[in-house]
């Protein structure tokens, strides 16, 4: 095992840990810890309700899941010599759940989750139809997971952390800030809402000095977006082999990680859509002196995936376009079009017996992928959604005999605004 | 060869042929020809521009192309006994360049061509970086594809036809026209515009009947987005080996095909972004009796990938989110994300000597795959787009070393308008 | 279509054509025709029996298979400038059965066979248990394989040429008829043969001058083995989009080329084993000068393999050891191991209602995979062979529910000695 | 983690353990530990050797490499209820290196070995042409493996077990011990031997009662050979998600385990040719009552290979026919083809700089395939071996430009006898 540089103690809490991570970006966050150019280490992560969410056949949990307290971040990690302007170089080296612990009421324990939030409570990609809550626990049996709350279907999951960052300078915080703002003030009462402001109720803030608290807490950014520093991508290609080239905006660049996923699909499509859990990290990390101006590179990552995702050979797909369900044109929306992929997608495996929510939270949690197909074509983009065939105990593909039909079971937790 | 049903002489236009196709959708074209359940038949189809892009150094006819005049259909081929409410299933067995003529004048004759369209004549996906005018020929070598127009790189094409579909109903016909009016209605002036109306002049129908022409064209749908019925979906994954289930909405489903692409990446970005030709297409169709019921599939397509697709394990990835160019934040829009993943890409590439219209040009045409990484981390959408390596003569990865730089040569082809 | 230097007539025999091409190996025999290097070319080939196996339901044709006359080849092709000591480079840009003809009495025509040769004829890898003769033959749809006499299977072929190869010197011919001899004298009468000698009766000497014909007749090599020169190689993976490194031995390569397969398991292990067809393949060629010396080639090819090969992500394998099936152990011998391999594959699809010869030609035909897995651990060789579980319509896997029993039909014709 | 049933401490012997494995194949070694049909458990395996090779620049260690006491298996686990006639199928969940030590001096601690035995200690799949000893030592850094000694290439580690089996009942280790002692009467004073009888210098026999040792230790079956019960079958394939069914001989199955592979080539050609390493492996039991006679297995196994190996696209491939070095004529004999492709592709990479030796190491180790071609051309078999063209940091491929010189280094550590 590599050099253990952010323990967490599964039977405490994150905040009453040996070292404190964040849950918000902000340039003053110092380092929990320094590394160097060429290590290698460990990171310890916490799932990011921080065991809100529990192993139950009940979705009230996911009806009241505290947003305010995520994601729950270890680090930040300085790279001893970073300056701004570097590539930071990080080498995904091994990723999965709490190891040694297969069983326990955290998620990481031998278990993960799927959610579906509610309208009222953030919502997700199909809020408008699955404006409830609901939940589906998956089981992990080495690199499978199964689910009691989603019959016959079986998959390896593509395990990745959802959230990878280097700190941001102060400017840069001060645009995201501003450019949000300006968003939600356009529509400042909209449930859900158009982005999330700082909040200071929540915030944790990891080494920043009490006097300076109050101040950090009213500026630092949420960390559900993804933006210029990384951050939340939920990009689930970002496997064990992985290399990813960081902008780097504040000296040592200050990197952290969180939202483990022992599986996703393209888009995350529930919101809380990945199988959630908390694990380990294992990273390398280097740096390529003056690399963003070297290779252009001023915001996000360029990233190049490991090569040992689960592999299928044999999918079907949905495609969809950018007319509403009431029949409204829109102009080459690629994420309207995606929507009414996934919702055909969704359709269909209501015809082999699954309830909406189930498929909906299959779709969420299996390896799908999302790709845009035409997005010129005007008015409408073609958004394409491809499921694996093997993932399904049942031949899925539509023929002259019908659909199978499967024992939905109890169904997937159900919990009502 | 499977029975030839649509043939094509490459020394005459489309127009001039023994059966003529069409280039507009109207449940009122007849059928070419009639094919019964379980038959295997050819059908020629002719590049989306009948030969009005020419293989030279010179832009100028992608500045002028008649858009008017697409895209240029083989069909409506009837399938007895189909009727609506039918899913009609379409095999690809085999699709390539105009066989046994690998030289002249028309795309598909052992070359292709990729053009950004210019502002004032349709635009493209980042037609506000890109205003005007670019071509890029394409050789074919067997399978493989390379452009003097853009140097030192060269793939295996992923074959496939952009645009295949049933014949709309009056009824869904008349909903295309009432919502496409209606979003054209809110900027009718617009450059490049919102959606294509109705346009007799160009108007290609087939065999209607002379008496009906006048009404027919100024009733029937253009061709460009892809919609209820199929259409111009540009899925690049459409290839051979491929089996497409599409909703009959008309006695006989009167399926049409055209819009061959040699290759193309996810999106089609550039607009005219894949390698445009000609060719071949060799199907076999069947029908699932009441399928759109059974199966739920009231629009769209439903598909089961081929699996000879060109494979390529190692891949560089850029990802973007949903804010503009000029740091204006929007909500949720992964279109804007992966115009914004695109430009990186583009950029990046600029860093080894291309210039952005070659890169640009090179991410329309080749197999690269564009997705929706994270669609509900609000406000901001993730997309990725993933270039092959190996398509690339050298190392195209970031490294301590610093970029390879290519010889740009003469460059894309370039009009200004 | 790329210049076609080489037609061939379906409605005539092999040896009565414009060109006249060779079933022997020989320095002597002279080019059809001269290509140079950078040309890109079609050439058509006939299946290697000349039509003597016909689409029925009879295993006569097959018992009496015409050994003698095989295989006919394509060529000899000079490369302009090629020298001994070279490197010749030869790119398969597309193969595929006859174009323009999907039906008729010769194979390629639409159609293919597999066939088990009698022991008294050749025999095959499994002779000992499979001693009589077998046909199947298969339906070609698109890329796609199906036969009447192997019920509840489909697959996507991997088509590619069984034979190819670079004429023999003098000195390199003299070497084969050496050797080769001097095996057939350890036991000249066995059935089936050790090797082949020379054998004037069937040998097509091309544009041999009558004057030598005797002579070169006498010393010709015959084609079923593969060679330093290449040859009969039945390397399944050869397929379109391969480049392959032959040496040269004579001035100007003479290429030859012949025994197109519309796919084959690794092995070919029924002798005629593939799915045996006529065809078309076409080359572009290239030399490396002094390449056998810079790279160190002297004989065999090197390969890199196209990228385009169906794919499949799940297969049931089988293994085998180097024990006779009458419990005799032998010293590392991989060939018996594949041998048992094979036998527990077919034995275990006995399970499902298969009859062992189908079985066996199932195996013959369809894209397997044979691997040397362990070569080392004496006394006995492991080798494993996988079969796509994809390529069956119903579960192939061992389950506690036990296994789908399929209607075996007619079954394989069949005829013994 | 699931429940830890046979715990290795790294700093004792394997003899000196809680519980102590076996290193011979006997029916009368007791089980160490009983599990459940349905059960997940965790296994800790000591490298085979069990410290005797060691991490410098020295082969010293492989020179005199104690063959006598190989293989060290953790095991046998009894699996309740199953009876001689059953399948037992053991998934493996997961596979890897001493979990939490990546430093120390026992192989598994962050790194592995490679060996080339001499040929008077065993010697090796081509050891007439490398008569010597030779090692090199892997650095692993996450799944990927780099060695001071084969400089310039990099690989992801296809981890699997090479040794998984059940145990022999009474009458197969005697069939065993009669079909190998008449093949060693052949030639009984052969170097290296043909096959190892029974030997009780160095027989580990777990639980046997002291009063039967010597008797059970000259009966009891060496390890190094795969037999009908698996063994030391050295499927690279095996790795995490593979699920593998085992014909069952004894009341319980007795199942045993070890010679965990960081990663090796096809045929583990080297001998000691894997990355050998100590480590962990989980798994998944369950039984299929009566499967043998429903499934037609008797021995060996049948496999699932899991869907997470290292993916590569491209390939340089070489190929090998069945005459020897000398020129002699082979008949249809793999084993030899598979030599002669290998030399081929040692022969080749020398041309780069590489020494023979660190090219043959490197085939050993790298996730190579070696394939059966052809198996029945008559005299010659073909097979192939398949390097993936990533592994190496430089282009690998044939070209006019020639090829790259690397810098050898030291080279590998060497030992004469």
């Amino acid at each position: 095992m590599p050099e253990l540089v952010f323990p967490l103690d599964s039977s405490r809490p994150f905040e009453d840990q040996q070292l404190v991570g964040h849950n918000r970006w902000h340039p003053e966050i110092p380092p929990v810890a320094t590394v160097r150019p060429g290590d290698t280490f460990r990171v310890h992560c916490r799932e990011w309700f921080d065991g809100a969410i529990v192993n139950d056949d009940s979705a009230e949990d996911i009806l009241n899941a505290p947003l305010k307290t995520v994601h729950k971040l270890s680090g930040p990690f300085a790279v001893e010599g970073a300056k701004p302007g570097d590539l930071l170089v990080v080498d995904i080296l091994d990723v999965g759940p709490i190891p040694q612990e297969d069983s326990g009421p955290l998620a990481g324990q031998g278990w993960g989750y799927t959610g579906i939030f509610a309208r009222s409570n953030g919502g997700g990609f199909l809020t408008d139809r699955f404006p409830d809550a609901y939940k589906a626990i998956w089981d992990f049996r080495g690199q499978t997971a199964t689910s009691r709350h989603v019959p016959e279907v079986s998959f390896t999951g593509i395990v990745h952390p959802g959230l990878m960052g280097t700190a941001p300078s102060a400017g840069l915080l001060a645009r995201w800030n501003q450019r949000e703002g300006a968003l939600i003030a356009t529509d400042p009462d909209r449930v859900p809402p158009l982005a999330l402001p700082p909040e200071p109720d929540g915030a944790l803030l990891g080494g920043v000095p009490e006097a300076d608290r109050q101040r950090v807490a009213g500026e630092a950014a949420r960390t559900a977006p993804p933006r210029e520093n990384g951050g939340n991508q939920d990009i689930k290609n970002l496997t064990k082999g992985t290399r990813v080239f960081y902008p780097v905006f504040v000296d040592g660049a200050n990197f952290s990680v969180g939202d483990l996923h022992f599986s996703q699909g393209d888009g995350e499509i529930t919101f809380c859509g990945a199988i959630e859990m908390g694990g380990f990290i294992d990273f390398h990390v280097d740096v390529i002196k003056g690399g963003m101006e070297t290779y252009g590179v001023s915001e996000n990552a360029i990233f190049l995936p490991g090569n040992t995702d689960p592999q299928y050979s044999e999918w079907i797909a949905f495609s969809g376009t950018s007319v509403t369900l009431e029949g409204e044109q829109c102009y080459l929306d690629s994420q309207l079009a995606y929507q009414r992929a996934c919702l055909h997608a969704i359709d269909y495996l209501t015809n082999f017996g699954y309830s909406p929510e189930q498929a909906y939270l299959l779709l969420g949690a299996a390896p799908i992928e999302g790709r845009f197909s035409g997005v010129v074509d005007i008015p409408n983009s073609c958004a394409t959604v491809y499921l694996p065939t093997a993932i399904f105990d049942f031949d899925v593909r539509p023929s002259a005999a019908g659909p199978h039909r499967i024992d939905p079971g109890t169904g997937a937790p159900h919990a009502a605004a």
